[in-house]
Order: structure tokens, then C-alpha cells, then sequence
């Protein structure tokens, strides 16, 4: 293995060896926690020696983990990308799936990040998680066909990101049980249950509510849960 | 000022003299990021030297931020004890309205502590809070009559603890808009919508909704909530 030809000792030009760094340090840091990585974790990963990673890297481990959690911030906030046709939940169904197979991608490190506590985390760190959650929020909005949204929606919309987040950090605790498929099922749930109760006391997200209405099928999430629900709220008809 | 008997000068008992450092750093860690508060802010505060400071916090301005976290810790996690008799969403009202006062007494530095990215963040820290997001949940579990809850009714009620985390903080980045009250009773609803989502797809969470159901009136807020969402989900009637 000590070819010339071998990929660890070829000559890369000054990007190809930050990249191969940078994705060395990227599976280091999402499969573990921040603090359990050392740069010499990573110089071992890449091949290299710890000099070479200063180099590239002068900012040492913080300059690595930050320029990874870029990197990954950007990755996920591809996954919210979803094209504007179709039954809302299900267009909200595939954005859950990609994110999940992100969450379960990063496990440790997403835990790591979310949970803070460590070392590694920064006003910088944590200004790039908050620019994934406006980015995640704003994509919402978009499906719910809002531009400019009121107080009582937007709260609603970063409430459910919030608990999008904690649900997927009990995920992992729980050693990613149950299967991601009934979580995300569970999630799309959670959304059309908080736009209904919160329909109920606004008049912005009651419109918003119709229109996406209009937008779903039987056959959907939508009319999965109003049919199971009908039985849960079948026992408040004294309240009524 | 300089009389004997000039409460900043009296000679303190060693107990007596800690709560007073403690209580004069609560007030400024209540009001300002830790980042933003020194132990000569505190030694002012309180009216002593800085030295004298240190001899009763020897490790400095981190001790007196975690002796201030888990003293107000301790204060929160009393918000939550409610007597288990009556409606029980207007005893889920009555934790809430004490809960959105302490956010409001201790606006900037709950912010800071849950938002994150402060050096005075540490594995301690994050453990304390975690500790009253672990009692909270377990109040509520409490209050919906379940000892030993199954993982999806754990996760519901862990994300709307999340979600009421993450509304405070809006409310506070709001200016503290819209009124406590109202937030309150936004707040409620969710945790309705959210059971009946949940009853809609695990058999447990059914039957505890069946147990709340039959303990709350018409003029609650489950009452209020289920004649509010009436015309919103007669708009799904095509999907059922």
C-alpha cells in the first residue's frame, strides 16, 4: 500500500485535500460527538499527518467541526426542497423521510449538536442550527401557501419543528425505535392536529386550513386520521 | 451609610451570607446572558469585594451561574406540583400560567440558557435542565393518570415539552406577545389536538383521552376547543 498510485499518498491539489479532510472530519463528527473527536482522529481518517490538517486547517478541531456543520446544514436544508403539487401531507411526508435519513445518517452527532453541553458549541454553531430551523420554517410556510405570516401561524410552524427536533432526539435515544416510516406518520399527525386546534382560534390559519383541505385526498393522511379520530372525539360530544 | 447596622456591612453568618451572593447573582442571571454578567457585577450587587466573592464561590462566576441554575431549577420544578382533582386541562392551565411567570421573571437568562452557545453551557448544565424537562414530563404523566407510559405517549408528551419550550422563547423574542393568557390557552388546545392525534393511532393514549374526556366540563377548554374546531374539520368532510 505504499504505491504511489494509492489514493491516501497521491498528490491532491490544494481543494481536492481540503475536501477529502473535510469528509474525513464529517463522518468522524456525525457519528460521534464532538468531543470525542481529536485532530489526530482525523489526520488518521484522511491519511495524512496532524501537521497537514493544520495547514488546511489552522483553526485546528473547532475550525474542522464548524466547517463540517456547515456543510451538513446545507445538506439538510436540500432535503426540504419539495417541489409545490400535490396533497400537502404528502408532500410533507417525503420532506420527513429525507430528514429522517439524515437524522439516522449524523445519529450521534445530531444528538451531540441538539443536546449541547459540549465544548464545540459556539454562537457561531448555534447560529447555523438556527439558520436550518428559519430555512425549515420558511419551506412550510411556502406549502402553506403563506408569504407573510401572522404571529399565532408562524409560533405554530416553529412550535412543530421544535418538536419535530425533540421527537428525533428520543429517536435515537431510543435506538431509532419505532421504524421511521411510523414516526414520520406520527409527525404529519402532530401538524395537521396543531393547524386544526390552532385554526380554531385564528383566522389566518382557519383559511390556510381550508385551502390545504381542499388540496388532500381520502386516500391521504388527512383522511387516514380524521377517520381514525372520529372515535377518540366521539367521547367529547358531552363538551359540545 | 456607613452605620453598623447598614445591612450590606452587618456581619453576616457564613449561611446568611451565601444566599445573599446567590440571590444578588439569580437577579443578574435572570435578567442577562451569563456571557454578559462578571463576578464584579455580582460582588456589586451584592455589596462586597470581589474576594469576598470568591471565598464563598471558589470557582468563580461558573459556580455561582450553576449554584443560580439549580436554585431557580429547583423554583420551576415547584411550578409544577398541582393537586390531581378537577378539570384536568384547568390544572394543565393553573402549571402553565405559574410556568409562563417564571419564563417572564427570568426572561434573558432562560433565553440564553436555552438557546444555547454560552461558555458557561457545560455537560452540568444541560444536566440540570434536563432534569426539569424530566419532571415536567413526569407531572404530566401524573396528571393523565399513567405510571408506566408506552413510548408514543413518553414522545407526545416529551415534544409538547419541547414545543412549549420553544413557544416561550418566541414569546419572549415577541416582547412577550401576545398576552401569557392567551399563550396559555394556545397551549392547552395543542396538548388537546396533539392527544387526539395520538389516541388516533395507539391504544393507550386512547383510553387515558376516554379517562380525561369524562372529567372535563362544556365550559372548559376542551369544551371551547371542540365547538371552535367544529366548522374548521366539517371542511374535511370529502375525506372521510
Amino acid at each position: 500500500m505504499t504505491s504511489a498510485a494509492s489514493p491516501a499518498y497521491r498528490r491532491l491539489s490544494v481543494e481536492e485535500r481540503r475536501v477529502q479532510l473535510l469528509a474525513a472530519a464529517l463522518t468522524l463528527f456525525a457519528h460521534r460527538a464532538p468531543d470525542e473527536v481529536s485532530l489526530d482522529d482525523v489526520a488518521e481518517a484522511a491519511g495524512v499527518s496532524r501537521p497537514l490538517v493544520y495547514r488546511y486547517f489552522p483553526g485546528g478541531k473547532q475550525q474542522l467541526y464548524e466547517a463540517a456543520l456547515r456543510s451538513s446544514a446545507d445538506e439538510l436544508e436540500l432535503c426540504f426542497a419539495e417541489p409545490q403539487n400535490g396533497p400537502p401531507t404528502e408532500r410533507l411526508s417525503r420532506v420527513l423521510d429525507r430528514y429522517l435519513a439524515f437524522v439516522d445518517e449524523h445519529d450521534a452527532g445530531f444528538s451531540a449538536l441538539l443536546q449541547g453541553g459540549s465544548v464545540a458549541e459556539t454562537s457561531r454553531t448555534t447560529a447555523i442550527v438556527d439558520e436550518v430551523r428559519r430555512a425549515a420554517a420558511e419551506q412550510i410556510l411556502v406549502h402553506l401557501g403563506v408569504d407573510r405570516p401572522g404571529p399565532r401561524l408562524r409560533m405554530m410552524v416553529r412550535t412543530w419543528i421544535a418538536a419535530v427536533e425533540a421527537a428525533s432526539l428520543i429517536w435515537l435515544d431510543e435506538g431509532k425505535q419505532p421504524a421511521a416510516g411510523e414516526l414520520r406518520d406520527w409527525l404529519v399527525d402532530h401538524l395537521v392536529a396543531l393547524l386544526a386546534a390552532t385554526a380554531a382560534s385564528d383566522e389566518e390559519t382557519a383559511s390556510v386550513v381550508s385551502l390545504l383541505l381542499a388540496q388532500e385526498t381520502a386516500e391521504g393522511p388527512v383522511g387516514a386520521l380524521a377517520r381514525r379520530v372520529t372515535p377518540v372525539v366521539s367521547r367529547a360530544a358531552h363538551l359540545i
